[in-house]
């Protein structure tokens, strides 16, 4: 076998009070990826939609992972990755980490599963280097993993798989650009002790709360005092989402990575639905384009079609 | 019945990066109180004990949760408390929260068992407040709940009972006087937002390692970047203490409370007691007074004996 087709799924980093240590895989959307196994040592990326990234493999997400790999490797063989991507660049949802994720575990595949997930994840985050200037794993890890993970340490890297109760997510995706490097900039470097001891309170109930399946200990560790009053500042409509969703019936929810995609944990089918029908009143009164969708936690993470 | 003896358990607050949200109930050691119905509105404290603490029960820290309980209940009763305490005030080990929730509960029981734990962990916060000038519940709440509890907010108050695996918790109390309001004080108000990161990241998997039983997960997550390393510099020998009790099979551990009490979880107990040895021969050597517990977590909290 030299070549493989795979899913690679968007993401939602962060999960409110998470910020750089959470993130869940989502089973739609995702990025539908062909990587052929080449015999010469070189990494060629070609797209098959209409975004405009970047060809050069050192500069593209899903390149620079390979190249990372094929170094580590240190074998004269090289990969020629194919790309259609349904996750915008852009939208929060994870778009470059889908390329990355999907890249090293089709690869990884090719090669015989010669690398632990860990190890994957360690390829990926070249990815998000090339994305957004840091490397950081809470996209990369729940996109290889699947479920929802905690990455307690980048370096070392530590990553946790956290068991959880069924959830429905629905996300909407503005159609406003916010640039991860811009929403990483806003942020202030120093916070306050009393709002980080707030913050590592509702994570603690947050883990808690999705390892006991209590639902309304999730609900209310769904709390961000620290990032989303900074970030939501570049999201339109965004407080009045967060609170009529919930009055429709969400857990909660927020920022869905550096957004401007807002996603929102729900109980069950209809209420994710009564959710989605919220934000687009909401987007549509205001007249920003948007997209929706309501889906599930994907716990299998990127998925080997053929 | 109109009166009862109770043993209320030392406590370990912040279990290392879970500053004011976290901590345990000790089996040993335990103040034992008798607390008796009277049927006049005040409340009498009286001491068996050689220690020198305010007998004006609204400077006490068991009379001032009573008066609140008192005023909240509105009938003219009142409590004659009498305290042998085993817990050296100053020690680290939650004194001022045994005596505060040894008093609640001792009442709650003379009255029939109005009052859920929540209250009374509202009640005995009073008494940290005359102890440390600051409401704080990471003491009273497991020393009422037992076992290891969450905070995860003061107010509105949310407690959460963390399960745990079986673990063996050493002690070491060096005899130098840290006060609580001293140790506070010395905190930055802010803190790096990178740190405060690694810090969630710790707490979340602190969290998941207790409730998965993942002992080495529990180990990896005993890291504090905030305030221990501020605090520990009031205590003599400290880094030694850490680091030799790791080398003797200690998972982790760190200052108890505000110290200088300083703790060590282990697996079993014969690494328990190599560790309380290393404790002795760090403390004679250095030539300081101290004095040792090797005891588990107590899972029911303050308990009732007749």
């Amino acid at each position: 076998m030299n070549q493989v087709t795979i899913h690679a799924p968007g993401t939602v980093a962060n999960l409110v009070c998470g910020f750089d240590i959470l993130g869940l895989a989502l089973e739609e959307p995702y990025d539908i990826m062909e990587v052929r196994l080449l015999d010469e040592p070189r990494v060629i990326i070609t797209s098959k939609d209409g975004f405009p990234l970047p060809s050069d493999p050192a500069l593209n997400t899903a390149g620079a992972p390979l190249l990372a790999m094929l170094e580590e490797l240190g074998r004269p063989i090289g990969f020629e990755v194919s790309i259609s991507k349904n996750i915008k660049p852009g939208s929060g949802i994870g778009s470059s980490a889908a390329s990355a994720a999907g890249a090293v575990v089709a690869a990884n595949h090719l090669l015989g599963n010669i690398w632990a997930k860990e190890d994957l994840v360690r390829f990926a985050m070249f990815g998000e280097k090339v994305a957004s200037g840091v490397k950081h794993a809470d996209n990369v890890a729940p996109g290889i993993y699947g479920g929802i993970t905690l990455i307690r340490s980048i370096f070392p890297l530590d990553i946790v798989s956290i068991p959880a109760p069924p959830l429905h997510v629905t996300v909407v995706h503005p159609q406003i650009e916010v640039r991860t490097s811009d929403a990483r900039q806003i942020l202030r470097k120093q916070v306050l002790l009393k709002d980080a001891i707030r913050q590592w309170g509702n994570i603690a109930g947050l883990v808690a709360g999705l390892m006991q399946q209590d639902y309304d200990l999730i609900g209310r560790s769904l709390e961000d005092v620290i990032i989303e009053p900074v970030r939501s500042m570049l999201i339109p409509g965004f407080d009045e989402v967060k609170q009529q969703c919930k009055a429709a019936g969400a857990l909660g929810g927020g920022i869905s990575g550096s957004g401007p995609s807002i996603f929102m944990l729900s109980r069950d089918l209809a209420t994710a639905q009564a959710v989605e029908k919220t934000m687009i009143d909401i987007y549509t009164r205001i007249g920003l384009d948007h997209h929706t969708y309501v889906t599930t936690i994907n716990q299998h993470g990127v998925k080997i079609i053929k």
